[in-house]
């Protein structure tokens, strides 16, 4: 997939798209139809691989003829049991409900773009701690409300940054293993009950399906949705670690300035001297976005109703794609954003150097304590940049 | 284009698509050295007629490429200057800076897609005049607070739709015509002036453009992007009003209540006896999702920066092809209902018979004039209902 | 009013408090008292001034109360029948509903809103006419993507700010006059018809009012809440455009770049020498609040149902204060920023001698044109900063 | 304090107030100096208890003036030092910056919010487990996109609720207990380096205050802002859990079917017969504008910047109020909404067996699996209820 639209579209690949959505649908109709004949509720003649019986040729159908439903699942359990054979079409989907299917298969995506998005975050801190051994203690001139604040270091401005981007690490990984949806019509499995006999042996199936795609086992959340708006709540998350990086470095770039620039920047269609921080731009772009989309995930869940929510549910659907996809994106190019960064310690020493009163803070504090000030002015940084240093460390090693 | 995670999304055909946009970019390109020839700036050997040079096999390389600078425009002058003569591919596209042909095109694609969302915004008042006409005087029950509150009609009830559609059609108005994009590099017509010979000149390659795309003459507006949040306000505003219809039409469609279907509603994957009422559940998802895109418009206009932004106005061109499609998929979707739309006259008169202690109000202005209480306790509902008519009229007349 | 947590909120003064909110209630119900006498609805005896009835003391008692009813009129209605004579206690509020009055009072708030906010812009575009005479011609450095593109001038700085503005300006006067809410707790004028005797006499009721408080005559749009919306959008259309500004300015006013100061900026707890640009900060802190408010205000809308909403005419009152009084805050500190800024034109002019390479676009128009370069590359700078003034002007006396 | 227009603020009390917020900056300072003296980087002649010294009289005075320096810590702190006296005076705040005293008072005011609504969730686990008790097995009708899905209990209703409620309970403990802020001038302790003498010993000041204020000791997150989002998006998970409850008995308390009522519902000022569901229809609009206020959070923490954000920062402070207060205010309307629900047996047993075609799907079951259809095709309903029901017990039982 390509977008002219959000430029870095093609870095999240077919994640969350058409054609990976359609493998999940029927991955999740495969793992069910095995579940009943595992255990026993449909008989052996129902064994079928389901992989493949549609692919990206009905995509277009499918997503016409979802309307009718207000979801692709009839059309799509109506063209599997089409090309399947008899006894698999008489058994597959049966003790499901559509939006079982749909929530199941959405996490399933949204489970390979979480997995993406956490690789680049760890290339992102592995970059960082690059940055910080190799210009730890490189002056830098701290500013406040824009303004020439204090003397600190490059090791620290990097430090700040590895926490934004290990908070958000946090985030995504207490939204992990994402549970499975089993419901049945009505959140009450009962056709699951019907088909296999018993309550307890209704839960069993749910599990059994949790278990075969690797989900946790859950509870029906058909109407209560905070598992998706904490996922949308993660991913918006890392986009601010990174708006707050880009930030940052789309200020330092400036001519005037000069202390970063990105390892390679865009050209301009008509000005050939530029070098655009053009990865900066565009994970500024992405920090924008994103909070309006964090949000109507939780507008939709608010709007939860019934058994089946009317509207709100279906609001879920493209919401998390985009934002998952354009968290993707925004991954991969923070992570070749720090990996190329330039930092110039000269222009940085340069800005410290020419900025005006920055220690009269430290004349204070040296009335107070009757002590010469120190020669540095540059506190704790050092120690805090350790702790840094060191729960990135700690967080690479859980990560690996 | 269709999408499995947004039903319905293949009513907005090609609008705003990637091809779409690729195919208005090279109109941009085309009209501008067009205008160029014109005007003797290029010499007549740079006639040429761009469209076709590029097509759907460059969107990939193109939208990948885009991610160098930010936007496909150097990508496409590139592969323009590939293929055209010698003499337009040295003229094309001189005087104008990505940022003229990004939001130019933007707003030929979004004109195309208002024209459609003002064609069935005329289906819906047509269909809201033929309801009107049909149940005019039909009782039904006025809720406040989900609550019986007084007898109304289903003339009044269609009057207030009518209301709330015409408001959103009057928005939509007031954004059109759209305006041209031309400011050159930094806003200041610069290469244009240096080409034509005159500050004065230069502007009339720009109002030239304008007039030979059908789009409003405009000073540059590259970082004043009122222009954007008025057809994004605009926007939203129409899934407002259909979100108001859908949520009347979604407990009204309630079996308990039974006073609304539609006209043929979707089924369900194991419910065979359910006809949901899925464009109202599309339309209220719609109306869901559309004020957090409408503000992110907002934010990305209020992010303007210099003399172009660095990624508040990358954010806008996705949300707008989103926000865009889908209120041409809702506009559809809601012409359709409207036009199908099935009103149960004696549910409607039945549930306003169960209603208790309704004329309670009544009693009270009969005990303060000392007049009897009029036998209906319509109040002015039919004069409303006459006024919203005339509108919807004069609407329909001037959009003819 | 003050707020310890939104520096500046005494600059709005009173606008929207409870105390100004429930002085409308009381005009409205004052007003509507008058038109039945007027009309001869109600006996001569009815009439009386409500005014003073009810005062700061009945806040809190009227706010704890007006969770009884979801709105603060029932509670009110009562306070004022208790206080006036007999006759008007029987007349008055008679053939309103709650809505009415809590629709149209805070119309009336909102308007003297837009009325501070309009005459700020009136400032705003005074200061800024006065900063582009000082200062039209004086050189400065465009920056594109954060990078040097190209010279400029002062003059097409300040142009583009005021271009914001007025298109601000613009968006605000659209939404004026306010329209009056009169329906009747129906939306029928049920009451009011059987109060008057006829339909026509009841809308003659509502437009009597509409006339004594100045605002527009309107059908009730109970639940057609575009009228709502449209207030919102043009707010935050006006802190998008001094957000624009204040990001220019922010920048600006590094220390390393040196080009813009605050007139009197703020200083620090610790950092004595600091100039903090504190005006420039909260204009940025209300550009990034603002948007979901008006999104919030969509969402609301969206939601209308019935004929009174269950909850999105509710979440509209606060939301409406919040963002009015912020834009009223901002726009005064917008006014203050504009009038005392300083501009350096020797930062400005040494930071454009310092820009590498902005002149190879030069470069190119001349090898194209077979001319030589023009000594400045201004493009058409002066001509769109003098249809810009025009512009500004032409607003400067339609405000007058 | 109390809300013309957000009835039930007084619900909320003191919370977050001006009055409060003010008690907690100097609670903070109060602390700070305390930690001074006990590590002897104070004198003991430092010694007071700064607590009292400024009050309600001062909030207006602070409040204007915070708009000096973008915060009231500046003015406070003047206030206190000329208040308190000379060797207290001398050290107060020394080796704190404003931000640290802002960010750690609105953790304390937020901590008290949270452990409201964290009591007011216990209240509403108790009610509901209450309902499950008292209507376990009653027999409602499912609805799934508005329309008769399949048979359920009110217990199952109930449950589902419960597991909402109970998923905001979990994202509330989450985000306890609140981190500390002590970061000096520029997050680098500088001060308080040089005050005490040593890094490890400003670490130890910092940790130090964490300990006395009963909040997490914590790195400084002055540009990594996730704490406060969290705490957002937990806030904002509440509001969308009631929202899925006030929705359910919307619609359910419709008149048309009857199932649900509020204990004591509002009257109406023109309807005597009325019994609004005011509590339900002040928790939709809780919910529809809660999300706007997350992601103005969101978009703050995104606009994060050198090492003191220009106008993010100050965006966060009244929208966690705002968003803070409603949640309190929703808490404690919910649970009294809950803990005085009337549900209709009767009503609710009608509508089921009115209902039409709703064992289709058992049929489809019964004729695969040839055994005889079970009586009521509840599922797994009271299996998954006594899941819930132990869920919420244990929530109980580790509240308390």
């Amino acid at each position: 997939m390509s977008d002219l639209l959000w430029p870095g579209d093609h870095r999240a690949g077919a994640l969350l798209s058409d054609g990976a959505y359609l493998d999940a649908l029927v991955a999740v109709e495969n793992a069910w139809l095995a579940v009943l004949v595992d255990s026993a509720v449909a008989p052996t003649a129902a064994t079928a691989d389901l992989t493949g019986l549609v692919g990206a040729e009905d995509v277009a159908a499918l997503a016409e003829g979802a309307e009718q439903d207000g979801n692709p699942v009839s059309g799509l359990v109506a063209l599997l049991r089409d090309r399947a054979g008899d006894e698999p079409a008489r058994w597959l989907h049966r003790g499901l409900t559509s939006q079982d299917v749909v929530d199941t298969a959405l996490l399933l995506c949204l489970r390979d773009a979480l997995d993406v998005v956490a690789a680049r975050l760890v290339t992102q801190v592995q970059a960082l701690l690059g940055l910080i051994e190799k210009h730890r203690d490189a002056p830098i001139l701290a500013h406040t409300l824009t303004q020439p604040a204090l003397p600190t270091t490059a090791g620290r401005k990097f430090s700040v940054w590895l926490q934004s981007i290990l908070d958000a690490a946090d985030a995504l990984e207490a939204v992990v293993p994402l549970p499975v949806q089993v419901g049945g019509a009505a959140g009450t499995l009962a056709a699951g009950t019907e088909l296999s006999g018993s309550a307890a042996a209704a839960v069993s199936l749910a599990d059994a399906l949790a278990d075969r795609l690797g989900l946790a086992r859950a509870h029906p959340w058909h109407t209560s949705r905070a598992a998706v708006t904490r996922i949308g709540d993660a991913l918006v998350t890392c986009t601010d670690a990174w708006g707050h990086v880009a930030n940052d470095i789309s200020v330092g770039a400036r001519a005037e300035i000069g202390e970063f620039a990105e390892g390679s920047g865009g050209s301009s269609s008509t000005m050939p001297h530029k070098n655009n921080p053009v990865l900066t731009v565009l994970l500024r772009r992405a920090a924008l976005a994103a909070p309006g989309l964090g949000a109507t995930l939780h507008a939709a869940s608010a709007a939860s109703l019934d058994e089946r929510t009317d509207g709100g549910w279906h609001a879920e659907w493209a919401t998390l794609r985009t934002l998952a996809r354009r968290t993707v994106v925004a991954a991969d190019q923070a992570a070749d954003l720090l990996a190329n960064l330039r930092f110039d310690t000269a222009r940085a020493a340069a800005n410290l150097e020419a900025a005006h009163g920055i220690l009269a803070e430290q004349q204070t504090m040296a009335g107070l304590t009757g002590r010469p000030p120190t020669a540095s002015y540059l506190g704790a940084t050092d120690l805090l940049v350790e702790t840094a240093v060191e729960r990135g460390r700690n967080y690479l090693k859980g990560s690996s």
